[in-house]
């Protein structure tokens, strides 16, 4: 089965809001063996909705998002009944969900509420209860279409409804993705050190892909039509794959875990495994690194907690840091993160403390130490290593994802390569 | 001018990856008076790429991103060159660059970086200096194409050039969008009260729209072809409007400013406007509300710093919260909050703090007290008041994110409503 995702909403194509829906539906599909292969996204505009229906009609499933709302600017659903060739008739259920949803929210219906249980006459709906605008599944030739409301709140638990009703019809195939995380190594030298090992994967149906960001590199084992066999041979090719990457492997993306973070998952993870607790001492990254551990289900195990020292008042009173130290070498300083981090060692005692301290910018900076200099220190094992990074005069933003991710994938090459 | 953006790569196609540069490509576009009127995302599969740029004659600029990696699954620039009917020649310049760069990191120039140096032949070439696939301009009939890296790190600067070529050859547009952040309406209703408002844009080339997301309602007015009466016309409806959402406004968004959180800009902002300091004690949000305004550029002003008390040992030791509080009440109870704010005021004496203790799951959840149930306090003004939240059982994400979400709307209200 395969599949095109249509997002219609002039939000998404001013870039005033990132298109988290599209990458959430590919997961949940392709995790459900269904292959998407086209995402398009159109504005709330009759001609251009019609003509993306249209294109529609040469995959078996099309997900449509966006344009529910009670407001005029949302016209997903009349483009919907025009193309059908159906009309819009109130429906009952939805009717009632509506009321039970105002209800509960103390509010009154209104006539916007009570045109948002008009649907498609011959479709089938997908019932929403934490907003107003219901689901719709209609079929036309031999294309499914659903529509769903663009609030990802709102379209997340209704497409797991879709899967429950899709996987019930169909005998879908199973599709296996592995992913290993790489790091301080360049694509193209990657590549060539695989030159070899990759041969292996040419006659099988294992696609391999190489998916760089600024910070590592994602190397991905796929397979559209999984079996046992297809499972194990990748079994054993990123087993190959591990000892050929030595060093530079610093974790492992869990696919259907829909991290954000596939490192802080790894290092949680490896911390969980090896019984230690870590505690972060924070300047520049202003809480960054706490909240990103925080996030992944587990944390709690491990992280104890941190400081967010971002003004030197906070540096000297909670973190021990000397005044004299602040004068003489700055709050930027091999110094100043030393003592950070042995300050908070003392307070609470985990097995590893990190700390962090730079200029983010975009002032602050001087010849001495420009904006995109941070210097961390990191407490282990009894010792304290003291690393200066220059990242150079980037966006704040830049400056900050890029000091979280070298403390992460600092702890994590220590606690892999033991 | 109007535009299609066409993104390459299977990473997108399985949800591994998110968009995040066609967003950022349509607000550049937008910002400079280009019109997007369609996304499209394909995976590296040639005969899918070569329909997509077909498809992109019917827009005056295609901005392609994606598969210009050195590995085997990059086919972009293979792809293009057939559909220009052109040939890839190495590039003299692009080598000089790939060769300094390479320099630079101490890496020796190897067979794959060497190829990065190809380029069709009629194309004119956009530098990169800080990753070895350059971007390419070409035109075919009255169509101009771009080609840029998928990294955003390296598309970014590239984008900026591309930008500056085509508004030194073309007289664009000017776009405008004004948007108003409103909290604490449902958007039916809202609709309804901005009714008789509305009507005066209806013969304007004004369009509004209604952005729902699961904490706050985006109002946005959008020119398409602006000049100064327009300009003067939306000034006077927003002034309108803001009075009539009167207390259902809390903040303004700087579209340009490519904010990712607008209401944590409108509070530093605010902040600084009021002379105000802030600072955030933070269980379960674990420095997330920290970390949030820490992005913002000229957080430090404002935000001197915070605790991640996680564990209730930090609770104890460094927000002074008394043993006697925890076995009585729990961390997550109005006694411990209010605590954990008067222990950060005390040490930190900001105009202004807030702490926050919550259940954020997946575990720990209780009958009395069920993943979801999030307290918070908040000093202010020599008062302190504190508010329970239930957000519900959902997801870890989920509850953080409305933790956060609320502890700013709360703050940004008292502030805007002094």
């Amino acid at each position: 089965m395969n599949a095109m995702i249509l997002n219609i909403g002039n939000e998404l194509l001013i870039g005033q809001v990132i298109n988290t829906n599209a990458s959430y539906i590919s997961k949940q599909l392709n995790s459900h063996g269904i292959q998407v292969n086209k995402i398009e996204v159109v504005g709330d505009d009759k001609k251009e909705i019609l003509s993306a229906l249209n294109e529609g009609q040469n995959f078996d499933l099309v997900i449509i998002t966006g344009g529910l709302g009670p407001t005029k600017d949302d016209i997903t659903k009349h483009s919907l009944a025009e193309f059908m060739d159906d009309i819009l008739t109130e429906n009952k259920l939805v009717l009632k969900d509506i009321e039970a949803l105002l209800k509960k929210r103390g509010r009154q219906m209104n006539i916007l509420n009570q045109q948002q249980a008009l649907v498609l006459s011959q479709c089938r709906v997908i019932r929403n209860f934490v907003g107003t605008a219901p689901g719709m599944i209609m079929k036309k030739n031999n294309t499914f279409y659903v529509s769903l409301p663009g609030v990802p709140f709102e379209m997340k638990p209704m497409m797991k409804e879709i899967i429950n009703v899709l996987s019930k019809e169909y005998v879908l195939n199973r599709i296996l993705h592995k992913t290993l995380l790489v790091f301080g190594i360049p694509e193209s030298e990657l590549a060539l050190k695989l030159e070899e090992w990759e041969t292996q994967l040419q006659d099988s149906d294992i696609q391999l892909a190489y998916l760089p960001n600024r910070n590592f590199i994602r190397l991905r084992l796929s397979a559209y039509n999984a079996n046992e066999d297809i499972e194990n041979k990748i079994a054993f090719y990123t087993h190959q794959l591990k000892l050929i990457l030595n060093k530079h492997l610093i974790g492992e993306e869990v696919f259907a875990q829909n991290d954000d973070n596939p490192i802080a998952a790894s290092l949680v993870n490896l911390l969980k495994e090896k019984g230690l607790t870590i505690s972060f001492a924070e300047s520049c990254t202003g809480g960054s690194i706490a909240s990103i551990i925080t996030k992944i289900p587990g944390a709690s195990d491990v992280f104890l907690g941190g400081i967010v020292s971002y003004d030197n008042a906070v540096k000297k009173k909670m973190l021990n840091v000397r005044e004299q130290t602040l004068t003489q070498y700055g709050a930027v300083s091999k110094e100043c993160v030393e003592e950070m981090v042995m300050g908070l060692k003392n307070l609470l005692k985990t097995n590893i403390t990190l700390s962090v301290s730079g200029i983010a910018g975009p002032t602050g900076g001087t010849a001495d130490k420009p904006v995109g200099t941070v210097w961390m220190s990191l407490y282990f094992d009894d010792k304290i290593e003291t690393k200066l990074f220059e990242f150079g005069e980037h966006s704040r933003e830049y400056i900050i994802d890029s000091a979280v991710f070298n403390a992460l994938a600092w702890i994590l090459k220590k606690l892999i390569h033991l």
